[in-house]
């Protein structure tokens, strides 16, 4: 089993074309993970994920140490046999899920303590916790806690965070991680610079083997998400992965390659199915609406998901209105497609040098 | 595309097994049918139903007729083309639905009318109306509108409701059936001999292509079922095909097919599924259970179903106990090939002899 491998082949700019070796997969980047919390992309079978041509999943630390639990998934020989998953998977720590929790938490150098969104019962979560978990799951890549950091915050509060964050990246560092692991350390700072760099720098001399970009798309302005971005890419190393940690809508996918990202995830391709929303290249269809109660086309003309080469909208309309689950499973398959044929694009696009039409074209039909 | 056919291999006492033809496939009889009442076998993809060795669906006339309509299901080129399924469909009328409306339906010799249980538009559904909805669907296999009988009723009710389900066959079968669709009668009569023997005299000099045998398991007791259920089929045709509508209990099955049927179907395998239930030859299991989240076989050790070959019952009932759709899914790809296994032991056992032998212990390890 290699460890974490990633070879760039192009680059312009920032922006870079590359191809990662895990000791499950090996797959191009700039890549897209979809995102599995609870250790199923939901309402997806996994050999129907792994048909969408996605080679590299997410599941949640947090999530999966409060249900089942580490030593159900280690017992059952891992993550990936636990839910069936032959490719690579990566495991966030859960540094998002505490943040989420709001004034529940309580959070001092020492650990994470909070009260179980399940049932309510007091968790107490330290950054040897997050690895020891993530040792026990045996995902490829796993993550250190941080301590994520809500928008607005004051200087004074994301300096803290981000001293606790490269504190708690220390400490995770020392824990005892198996060859086929690579543990990534994550960057925090809010929107200010300095922090941003600071914490670049003092995790950079720790010589992680990937860097996830933490913090952002949480509440601040898109200019203010770009400008931050780019500006955190500036001081990682340019030989190791870049993370960006929960953003995939697809502008901001294609700015994150430009600022030099090479692994993106997020929830948008499965949660927007469940709500009847079906990505295309020329913008969002809400399929519930009734103009499509009689439309034979798939979901996508040109599009070579399972959905697609079987299934019209009038149908999936159908399954919808009448609150049948295969209606989330069929758009969800065409949705993760869409963001594994949207990556392949924006690797074309940039490496032909037409990136830029590309992002145009995507931002009209996906404003508003 | 050639009509229905079936062809009688085997013979023992009243029960048989056969090859039964329809346009889209051609299958071992006695069969049975996983239920799709609203053109999807609930949250299974349709290739993923035909893997687990189903040959024919059911879906429902009346579910569809309402929602989404026969216009829509015929502009998409009829149901097998509207939901994707390469199979053989029947589609029952809805007779027992109707009755299943309660007090709110009334029903003359002319149609039933009652409010939609959708969005309580008032429906005249009428036999011809039912006929004309099924010929638009496309179904290999469609049923007569029968007024199906609640248990107890009085002899009179049951006279009644026989009567007019003999006078709407009569109705239903002057409209015009595409030669691809075969149209079955139903008998009811509810537990009273005599009208079950009247009705089948009735219907059989039609000489429908096939029969349903309605209106039982609504209520009577298991010996009032197999006794009448028994005279009913010493009144039917021998040489057509026999279908024991909604029934589909391992047990019931062998008791119809004992007392000669030859096709069955029920909602138990997606239905349980749903709730956590999984079929076995040696009983059902309660996924949801404390007791299997560090069992790591699969659902039934032998089974050669997609689930079993690659999820464990420690991962099922997680997906359970986080509310996790794919459970749905994972359990009902099981239970349908359970009842699709359960059938060629069906078969091979009344074969060989020992088919009262299987019953003894299928009726031990699902009593109450």
């Amino acid at each position: 089993m290699a460890k974490l491998r990633l070879d760039l082949d192009f680059e312009k700019g920032k922006a870079r074309i590359g191809r990662m070796k895990t000791p499950h997969s090996e797959f191009e980047t700039p890549v897209f993970m979809p995102v599995g919390t609870q250790a199923t992309v939901k309402s997806v079978l996994p050999a129907d994920v792994l048909e969408t041509g996605s080679s590299i999943i997410l599941s949640n630390a947090y999530h999966l140490y409060l249900r089942p639990g580490p030593e159900v998934i280690h017992r059952a020989g891992g993550l990936h046999s636990f839910m069936n998953w032959p490719g690579s998977i990566l495991t966030d720590s859960g540094g998002f899920q505490i943040m989420s929790l709001g004034h529940s938490v309580s959070i001092t150098d020492e650990a994470a303590v909070f009260r179980s969104h399940i049932d309510g019962s007091p968790i107490r979560f330290s950054p040897e916790d997050a690895v020891r978990a993530q040792v026990a799951f045996g995902a490829d890549i796993i993550m250190c806690l941080d301590q994520c950091i809500e928008y607005p915050a004051t200087y004074a509060q994301a300096k803290e965070a981000t001293e606790r964050t490269i504190l708690w990246a220390e400490r995770s560092k020392k824990e005892k991680v198996p060859d086929c692991q690579s543990l990534f350390a994550i960057v925090q700072g809010s929107v200010f610079p300095e922090l941003r760099r600071y914490c670049c720098l003092e995790l950079s001399s720790l010589d992680f083997p990937g860097y996830g970009i933490g913090g952002l798309s949480v509440g601040e302005s898109k200019e203010q998400f770009y400008e931050v971005l780019n500006y955190t890419t500036e001081y990682l190393p340019s030989d190791k992965p870049r993370y960006l940690m929960g953003v995939g809508h697809p502008v901001d996918i294609i700015e994150g390659v430009l600022a030099g990202v090479d692994m993106f995830d997020c929830v948008l391709p499965t949660r927007n199915a469940r709500h009847g929303i079906a990505f295309t290249m020329d913008g969002s269809l809400n399929l519930r609406n009734a103009r499509f109660s009689q439309d034979f086309l798939p979901i996508e003309e040109g599009c070579d998901c399972m959905t697609c080469q079987g299934f019209s909208r009038s149908y999936i309309r159908h399954l919808l209105i009448a609150r049948e689950s295969l209606a989330w499973t069929l758009i969800s398959i065409h949705n993760l497609r869409f963001f594994q044929r949207f990556m392949e694009i924006v690797r074309r696009r940039l490496a032909d040098g037409t990136l830029l039409n590309f992002r145009h074209h995507i931002a009209q039909v996906y404003s508003g």
